[in-house]
């Protein structure tokens, strides 16, 4: 195992240390219990919103936070689910009486550990709306999930209620445009390679020289099947194909694209990948009219890459388009 | 070898053809030959800025151009020198009258061809300055080099450069502002893992399960030597030290951090990285004011990370807050 890592078991702590220093005009670190949350949190009148999940999808979730996204974000242990603490701890920092929603990615510890905090958030009188988020269409049921997996979709999900939350919309508006967003995006990823968890110290899964897993999860557990390794173009298909025939995206549809990076992949690659995933949408009518391109819900240093596609509507393209400010998106202000 | 590419002599114009549909707004590409333009080029009465270099660095240089830093930039074949030719009509599309600047990393090939470009530019009456960046401590004279190389510290000048082309200095100012930014940045960098060339398709050298190499270039050119994995702080305890001894940071200096990724390093990794170099730095009583984390000079999929220390003055500080706004750093705008 090679990474640029102390002790295995201080990563998170070193690294959020390192993010909350990096960014400390938007963001504050807490380390009893761990969570990143906004210098200005809470925001008056405002609906607050956090998210969190294992830690080693980097920036996902802690990069997000800030104007117009994320209020708070709790990491746990790599590739662990918080412990429902920190979560609370969390809850109560962000809210300003308005309500607090959680965006909760679907994996059986990060369901349950969230549903135990709102609990008891909503016992110290806090108002907590949660949304799970399953958009990866690789498998019906894995490793850790009951249902589909949270992916790269949980960035349109956080970037989009956010912008929600910052124009005053209400807890209940602001989970259903969440849950709007939800359902409309749909996810399918490919590991070329695995990763290695750092306490771990071997990878989570075994890719021979030349093959790759379509379907991939973020924690590398099992997709849909090992290939033998195709041009990025072929793999384009058969990412894409799944995710069509699960949504009928139609001719006329307007779609923001989003090509994320698995953590080890270089950036020109992902341009090849977003260039053939919009010709392939644009044969069947479907426009490209937002986009995103990077690493933005990665795998530690996995190889690969996810894309996903969103149906836009006029108030969602508005609520992506409206400014943002936070460690790994900004715009607009 | 796996990458997601197509035809390994394709990787350079696809990606590019990606990068431009998806930065519509900030780039145009022209093939015939190849660069990436501001849509917006020239800027009436503004200095343009032009650079350029083999491909395998991205973002570097394409996704640094627009408004306030690149006016355009030339991509060569993945670690080869872009030819003249493409230099010259990058330089003739972003003259407005005002001159064009060249920042040009320091390898034999960039500076040559660099060079011709701007003899034949100045020949069909355009005013060309050049500045070569060389601020990589590592090694005295590389594989490619004659005198220091040129790496992630060209960021910095790019950017500040380009704030000072947009306020409407004149060449000689823009020119000048960019060596005065390379004279006060070091930089240094380590390499966990080789990396792969898309047309060689073997590693570009050698390491052992356990083993880095110190002062690595940005194509893996050799280092200073070569160690066995210690931990991060120690790591960035053997990059730092050449830095401040090659110029001697003072105590009460304001500086900008970079810490930077080269491809394959999870984020979490640069943010450790980060953590403990500002600690150093501040021991020193060096006070980090300014910082940027993240893949900004990359080797495709090499593991690694490499620090650059800037050391500011009121009028850098400025020029660097200035509004980006590009594919790659955006802000204030």
């Amino acid at each position: 195992m090679k990474k640029l890592i102390n002790d295995p078991k201080d990563v998170v702590a070193e690294s959020v240390a390192g993010f909350a220093l990096a960014h400390s005009d938007i963001v504050r670190a807490e380390f009893d219990p761990t969570f990143v949350v906004r210098t200005d949190a809470p925001v008056s009148g405002k609906v607050g919103i956090v998210s969190g999940g294992g830690s080693g999808h980097e920036p996902l979730h802690a990069g997000f936070v800030g104007f117009g996204m994320l209020d708070a974000a709790v990491p746990g242990a790599v590739f662990t689910s918080p412990t429902p603490d920190p979560i609370v701890e969390a809850t109560k920092a962000v809210d300003s009486g308005a309500g607090v929603l959680h965006i909760v990615k679907n994996y059986t510890g990060d369901v349950l550990n969230f549903e135990t905090a709102a609990d008891l958030a909503e016992a110290e009188g806090i108002t907590v709306a949660s949304v799970v988020t399953d958009d990866d269409v690789a498998v019906q049921d894995s490793l850790y999930t009951a249902g589909r997996r949270g992916v790269a979709g949980t960035v349109l999900v956080e970037k989009i209620a956010g912008a929600a939350a910052e124009r005053g919309d209400s807890l209940d508006a602001v989970a259903d445009v969440a849950r709007r967003v939800n359902s409309n995006v749909r996810s399918m990823g490919v590991a070329l390679t695995p990763c290695v968890v750092p306490h771990a110290g071997e990878p989570s899964f075994e890719l021979a020289e030349d093959e790759i897993e379509i379907g991939i999860g973020i924690h590398g557990e099992p997709g849909r099947e090992k290939i033998a390794l195709e041009s990025a173009d072929a793999i384009v298909d058969r990412l894409l194909e799944p995710i069509l025939a699960d949504r009928p995206f139609e001719s006329g549809d307007d779609v923001l694209l989003l090509v994320n990076g698995m953590g080890g992949t270089p950036l020109s690659e992902l341009y090849i990948v977003y260039r053939h995933a919009v010709a392939v949408l644009e044969k069947r009518g479907v426009n490209v009219v937002r986009q995103l391109v990077g690493d933005y819900t990665t795998s530690l240093e996995m190889q690969g890459a996810s894309i996903s596609v969103l149906k836009l509507d006029p108030e969602l393209t508005e609520l992506w388009d409206a400014p943002v400010q936070t460690a790994a998106l900004r715009w607009g202000r």
